[in-house]
Order: structure tokens, then C-alpha cells, then sequence
């Protein structure tokens, strides 16, 4: 057995069964040990972007690490961005990047570079091995890192010669360790707060699954409390019957108007919430400067337990009548636009799909109107870093075969990790991408405003501007093996849309608005 | 005037007026800044490593850097593998990358990164202003670090509070300093190494001009040593009438092969040979163990210069009979395949054309076979990190409208930066491009051999492998907005190669092999 071969056995005895991959030379005994050993599945991605977001997507729909297999320190540097948004999303994930054989580093080769040094900023935990007998365990260490509730970026430098080295050596199977607990005193000081009124729950992270919503529900219930969620969360657990927090603005003066009058904000499985960008003369705190923070769970403890705590300690009611009614709004006909979009997607968004939304503007219009929609889980952009829309669908429905994924997406965005399309055709996994083609990055039209630059003269209006040309997103898909339509009505929209939701595999619809 | 119009100022008065950006929220006063002055041309890409190739080609061909806009650590990290190659080309970039506001970063924002980490592995100088005050001679101080001869990246972080800010200061003007003189010493021993036999020159970065090769050229002439070349430079005059050296195998055991016999190996702009990846049991030093390695010029020396002295010292002849006799290989017919293309290319060349050549295994087999077609500048991947060539040819393009560029694009690194092609439709750039579409990576298949692996399984083949769906870059291409040919025959080829070239913009051609 080589190295390799016992960081994979390793990997797959710690049930990380899933590789997302795009090897290079450096790589190669690894995809021999996948190769030869049973129980991991290798998924080719075509640029580690696409990569990175798609281990994201598995790690939040499954709640446990895939791995990635990287190419030295550049093919790392191609999945930064998606791991950042990871990183914010506390997703569990393994990287395996290759480095050169240890003695072959002096000589300073064209792709050598510090991998360590290009890991660090978007890693919770950075490891390489010693030796080929070390590379078993330092997996192990990884993959026990990646589970460091609710979840990490762990990412292991294998130097090639260790991979391809002889060694007896195997890792201890890793154990994962249950959720930290919140302390009483914790749930004593929440209590102590809701009593006295003007109060609110601040959500995020796990506290965003139905059973902890279904507790902080029952608070409400008990206090007449606010429930509020994060802007940007890693997943949510939403539709008919579940209980649904008011999710807080993104535009910072919009924020700190909805969060008015709270003097008491309570954290669980959140940090306090704060402007996602300064801008000349505004607040990056968004909480009334006089507000109490009580936390009640920080994001890496068990929100679920700590709600749950919470609600019998206040003696609060099992059945809380805030289990969202069913609903959705009517669809339109004419133009299509975000709001045409919205409706078609909360009338046949099919119970138990999966909706990643990277939509920027239009997914802030659609969100609302899918509320009532039958019953899906929502992820979104944790970490502001745009092209995790498409990849993340990628490894929801890797993870979820069984359940429809809707990406969606919008058009700036696409165009980062577009790439993502051909693995979905390769693995025909059933994803459904609705393109919001507005033909602009819109968000930095209005951001340009806001951050007081004056009036947009023609070389910044070509610097936010996605047209001339346009992109034609059917034929990018053709392309890459993914069948598509193009919508510019809202029939048009409806009916493009009805066949990417029957369709079992991936088909694409650009939704021009 | 405020901190992003000094700066933007600042970089326009030391001439570089081209910037390459995908800018975001924290970016828009340098935005707005170059909006408002006159001198600096905006040219947006839809993904950052297309900004930061497109600056690399730029630096190739206009030897002075062109600027990135670049939004944050994410935005910086996409950009970094084609950082890491024009680092190893040792082109001249000014990396400009926005920051939150400096009282922001304590909020820990969800775009919240360490820049600075995220910049320095693949950067030559990082800076960061301290004040709206400081930015401009930041900005300075970047610009003269890249264009340290021949050049480096210089990475600047612009917090967004410094842009904003108002400020008197203007930077000092950058004055470019003439490349260090190899010493007399070295010109001595090199003369001294000929004069011994058994030598080759061996030549990198600006030992490749047409200047420098014609005087390595008096040196052969007058000595009989080899002349020999690194397998991946940056920019190489070639072609016709030009003194072609010879190109080191990029496979180290024929490397290692070729320099049998060579004693005295010379460096001329060049570090002495190694192997690409270290292999089981293979040398990683190239030369033979008991050669000498003396060195005229290194990377950072004037090279031209060097040779020159030498060519003088030696007592070398003006006419040196070593110039490249026009040839074209025969145009075949039937299936294509690398050396239809060659012949085709060979044929069809244009005089003054720029190629970029990230054609992999074809791009080798391309190479000696355009030896002697009309002169022409040869640009390839010189720090092994693939999805360089689209955006190398883009940047070149803008730095040198009146010619055509010719980029060779296997089709694994094309779907890394496929986005540049939708910047070439924008900007109207005349490029042809041509996807070596071999429907794999079909270097790693002979890698994976060479590694000692073994046979390729399934799920390793499928990892190598890039059909299932095959890619069809005509729609892709369609979609982005640059029309394209498909070819699968030496004719097909030969009519779609001469549309692309007949026409004036974007244009691509999707040869499958």
C-alpha cells in the first residue's frame, strides 16, 4: 500500500465518500487510490471553482465533508473564492491539494509555489504530511477538523513522493464529536431578556432548520418576540407548514430601520448582524446602539438544544400556530420580471427541492414570494463571493439524488463558474438553473450610488453593464451538454420553467428580464 | 480630489493607461475615479483570471504593466493562478485590490478576508495605504516595483475609506530604470566556457527578442556551441529570417537526453533546466551531473546587452548565416489532427502575428513546425497553471491592435477562462482562436503512466476524460458572442483557420482531433 492508497482508505473508513476533482500530474497516485479502492466517488469538476462550491452545496445538504482533490498551489487558488464562502457558511470540506515531491521543491519548478501560504486565508486547519506513514493520519486530522461542529475547511498538502511512497501505516477511525452545548446560564440570560420585552431572536446557521425553527417558534408563541434571520444564510428550512423568521435587509440603512425599537437581540447560531460594506457617513452595526446582544448560541453550538432548552424553561406552548399557511402568488402574464419570476417558481417549486439562490437583487424579490411555497430548503451567497450559485446546486444534488435542485442564478454571476453546467450534464444530476438575465451586474448600479460616487459616466456604465454583447446562456449550455430555454414573458418563463421542473436532469432557462 | 483620483491620477501619469477589471461594491470610487479622468481604458472581464491573464499578455507584448481592479481577497484569489504564471513570465502587473473601509474590517464582515495573505504568494511586492493621503504614493511605489526589470506583480489594497477620502497629495512621476548589466566577469567566463567546446547557450525571458537571438546567433556562428531555449518562455521573436533556437522536450528523460554532452551550459536570461513534476526514480536537475553552469545573464539582467558584449569579446561575425530559411509544411488532407493543424497554421500565419500558445501536447508538436513561417511572437505558459492562453491572447490584443492574434487553446485549459471570450466580442479584439479540442486531458493520461500509477480504471479514465459530454465551444463561443467554425478535417480546418484569419475580431474555430 502506498501513501495515497492509505489517505483514501482513511477518507472513505471516515465516510467521506465523495471526491470533487481536477487533478494535475502531482495528483495522479490519488486518482490511482480512488481508482482502485471501492467507496469514493470521483466527480470530474472543470475548473475548482466549481470544485470548491460544489463540495460547499454537498457539505450543506448532507452534513458531512466531501473531499476535493486540487492541483498544487495554483488549481487551490482557483477554488479560494467558493471556499471563502464556505468558510462563512461553516460547511464541513476536505481538501487534498498535491504539492511536488519533497526533494523537488529546491529546485524551484515552474508550478511550485507556497500552498500552505495560498491555503491559509480560506482554511480553518492546514496540514501536510512528513511522510508517506504520516499522510494516512494527517487525513485523519483533517477530515476530524472539517467536522468541528457544524463544520470547517481543512485542507492537507500531500508532497507526491508521499503519495507514491510504500507505508503500513493506517489512520484511527475519526469519531465525530456531538454539537457543544449551550451553558444555562446562557438560556437563563435569553429568558431574562425575553421578559422584558422588546426583544428579538436573532437566527442563523443550524437554528435555521425546521425543528429549531418549529422551537423558536414556540418562544414566540410563549413572548411575542421577533424572530429574525441573517441576511445570507448556508441553508434554511422553509415553505408551507414551517415556521418562517423575517429574514434582515441587505441594504444596511434598510436594516438598521427593520431592527428599530429591538432592545434586547438574542443570538442563536449568529453573530450580531453588521453592514455587509462601509459606506461614507452610515453605520456598519446595525443594531440600535443602546440594544442588548445576549447569546444564547453562538454558530458553533447546538442551536437546536439551546432553543429547545429555552422554550421549556419559558414553559412555552408545543403547538405554536406559526407554521406558515400555503401560499403563492398569482402568475402574471407580459414582460417577464423578478416579480414574474417569483410566482411561476412558489406555484411549481416541487416539495423537497433544494433552491440555491446566488439571484443577488431578484433573489432578495423572490424570496418573499416563495415563502408559502411547498415545503424546500434555501441556501445562499454566505460569503459575498459571487459564482457559489451554480457549483453549490451541483453538490445539493450530489448529495440529495432524490430531491430537485432549483439554482437560482444570476447572469453576472453565472459567468464565474459557468463550467459547473458540464458536470451536470456528465453526471445528469437533476438541476434545474433558471439564469436571471438582467444584463448587468444590477447590484453595483445601485451600489455605485450609494457609496456616494456621483452620477455613472460611460466607462463605469460599461464596468456594471453584462450587454454588448449579451449573453446568450441556451447556447453556453448547449454547449456543455445541458438542454435549454430562453423566457422573455412570463408564459414563456412558465412554461420553460414547468419543463426544467419535469425534466429528471439538468435543463437550463434564461430568464431574461 | 480623493484618495482613488490621486491614485488613478498617479498611475496615468507613469503611463500605465490600460486597466483590466472586474470590480465590485469596494471598488467603485476607482471606478467612479476612472470614469472621471481621461487616460486610463477600462476593460471589463466577466471573471478575474481573465483581468489578471489579459495584464499578463498586456506585459508580454508592451513590455510596461498594464493595472487589475480587483474586488477583495476572493476577487484577488481567482486572479492568482494567472498571477502565479505571469510571475514566472516576469511581466509587469499593478495590481489594484479594493479593501472594506480600514474601521470596517473589525466587523468581520461576510467579504471579510486577509488581502494581504491572499496576495503575497503569488506577488513580488504587496502594499496597502495607510491613509486616503498615502494612496497615491502606494501607487507609485507599485508601479515601480513592476517594472523592476523585466518586470514583477505589485499588488496595492486600496482600502475603500482611502478612495473615498479627500486628499492634496500627489505621487512623485516613476522613472523606469535600464536593466542591470551582466558584469564583465561573467561576459570573461562565458567566453572562457565556449572557447572550452561542449557548449550550448542556454536562453530565456528577453535573451528571445529578435535582437538578442541575432547576437546569440554571431555567437554560434563563432564558436559552434548549441543554442537551446527554456521549454516554456514567455515571448519568443521567431519565425523567418530570425534565429531559432532550440526548444528544450518538456518530458525531462528527453530533456535529459537532449543536453547529453553539453559540458558548459550558459545561462542567458534563463535558470538552469529542471523537471516540470519530480517522477519515481527520474532526475529532477536536467544538465549532466558533471556540466558546468555559468551564467552571462540571469532573468533579471540585460540579456541583450550581455550577449552583445560576449558577441563582440569573441570577435563574432555581423553575418552570421544562422537565419531561419521560410518553410511551411505541406497541407495534408483527411481526419485532422496536431499536425494538420501545424501545417495549416504554418501556412496561414499572418507576418506580425502574436501567438499564444496553451495548446498543451499539440502545442509541442505545433511549435517546430511554425519555425519558418512568417515572423511572429510566440507566447506560452510559463507557469504550468492552465486557463492562461484565452485571456494571454485578449491582453496582447489590446496591447497590440494592428496585429493578429493567433491563440492554440487545448480544450481542458480553455473551460477555465472561457469567459475571455465574450471580453474579445466586446472589445472587438482581433483574435483567432483555436480549441485543440482532443476531448481530454490528455497530458494527464500520459502523466498518470509516467508517475508509475499503473493502468487507468474507470474512474480514473473518467477523471482524464472530457466527453460525456463533449464540449462544443461553437455554441459556447455563439453564446458570449464571437462567432466560430467546427472543423474535424484538414480542409474543414484550413477554411475555418483562413476565416479567422481573413476576419477582423473575434472569431473561433473548434478543431477536434
Amino acid at each position: 500500500m502506498n501513501g495515497a492508497e492509505a489517505l483514501i482508505a482513511t477518507l472513505i473508513d471516515a465516510d467521506v465518500n465523495v471526491c470533487f476533482a481536477n487533478p494535475g500530474t502531482s495528483e495522479m497516485q490519488l486518482v490511482a487510490a480512488i481508482d482502485k479502492l471501492d467507496g469514493m466517488r470521483a466527480i470530474l469538476c472543470l475548473f475548482e471553482g466549481v470544485v470548491t462550491g460544489a463540495a460547499d452545496g454537498y457539505g450543506r445538504m448532507a452534513d458531512k465533508p466531501a473531499a476535493t482533490l486540487l492541483h498544487l498551489g495554483p488549481g487551490l487558488a482557483n477554488g479560494l473564492a467558493n471556499l471563502h464562502n464556505a468558510k462563512r457558511a461553516h460547511s464541513p470540506i476536505v481538501n487534498i491539494v498535491g504539492d511536488h515531491a519533497t526533494y523537488h521543491l529546491n529546485y524551484d519548478a515552474p508550478l511550485t509555489s507556497d500552498v500552505a501560504g495560498v491555503a491559509r486565508p480560506m482554511s480553518d486547519w492546514v496540514g501536510a504530511s512528513a511522510s508517506a506513514d504520516a499522510l494516512a493520519a494527517e487525513g485523519s486530522a483533517a477530515v476530524a477538523a472539517a467536522l468541528d461542529y457544524p463544520g470547517r475547511i481543512a485542507t492537507l498538502i500531500a508532497p507526491a513522493n508521499h503519495a507514491w511512497e510504500e507505508t503500513k501505516s493506517r489512520a484511527k477511525p475519526v469519531s465525530r464529536k456531538p454539537a457543544p452545548r449551550a451553558a444555562a446560564s446562557a438560556v437563563r440570560a435569553a429568558e431574562q431578556a425575553l421578559k422584558k420585552g422588546d426583544a428579538a431572536l436573532f437566527l442563523g446557521g443550524r437554528a435555521l432548520r425546521a425543528d429549531a425553527l418549529d422551537e423558536a417558534g414556540r418562544i414566540v408563541a410563549a413572548t411575542g418576540s421577533r424572530l429574525i434571520c441573517e441576511t445570507f444564510f448556508a441553508r434554511m428550512e422553509r415553505g408551507a407548514g414551517r415556521v418562517a423568521p423575517e429574514r434582515l435587509p441587505y441594504f444596511a440603512e434598510m436594516a438598521t430601520e427593520n431592527l428599530k425599537g429591538v432592545r434586547r437581540l438574542i443570538m442563536v447560531g449568529a453573530k450580531p448582524p453588521v453592514a455587509f460594506f462601509a459606506y461614507p457617513g452610515k453605520p456598519g452595526w446595525l443594531a440600535p446602539q443602546d440594544a442588548d446582544i445576549v447569546t444564547l448560541a453562538g454558530p458553533r453550538e447546538d442551536a437546536l438544544g439551546a432553543l429547545s432548552a429555552l422554550a421549556e424553561e419559558l414553559g412555552a406552548p408545543k403547538d405554536h400556530g406559526r407554521a406558515q399557511t400555503p401560499f403563492a402568488p398569482p402568475i402574471g402574464t407580459g414582460k417577464l420580471d423578478a416579480a414574474g419570476i417569483g410566482a411561476v417558481v412558489a406555484n411549481l417549486l416541487p416539495a423537497n427541492a433544494v433552491v440555491s439562490d446566488e439571484a443577488a437583487t431578484a433573489g432578495l424579490a423572490l424570496f418573499p414570494m416563495t415563502a408559502g411555497a411547498a415545503p424546500h430548503d434555501w441556501l445562499t451567497l454566505t460569503g459575498g463571493s459571487i459564482g457559489q450559485g451554480l457549483p453549490v446546486g451541483l453538490g445539493a444534488a450530489v448529495a440529495c439524488p432524490d430531491r430537485k435542485v432549483v439554482c437560482l442564478q444570476a447572469d453576472g454571476g453565472a459567468m464565474y463558474t459557468i463550467q459547473a453546467l458540464w458536470t451536470m450534464a456528465r453526471e445528469k444530476l437533476d438541476v434545474a438553473t433558471v439564469i436571471v438575465n438582467n444584463g448587468s451586474y444590477a447590484i453595483l448600479n445601485i451600489e455605485f450610488m450609494r457609496v456616494g460616487a456621483g452620477a455613472a459616466g460611460p466607462k463605469a456604465r460599461q464596468l456594471l453593464d453584462l450587454t454588448n454583447p449579451g449573453l446568450d446562456f441556451v447556447s453556453m449550455a448547449r454547449g456543455m451538454g445541458v438542454p435549454g430555454r430562453r423566457a422573455t414573458t412570463v408564459e414563456e418563463f412558465r412554461d420553460a420553467f414547468a419543463e426544467a421542473i419535469a425534466c429528471k436532469g439538468p435543463f437550463l432557462v434564461d430568464a431574461v428580464i
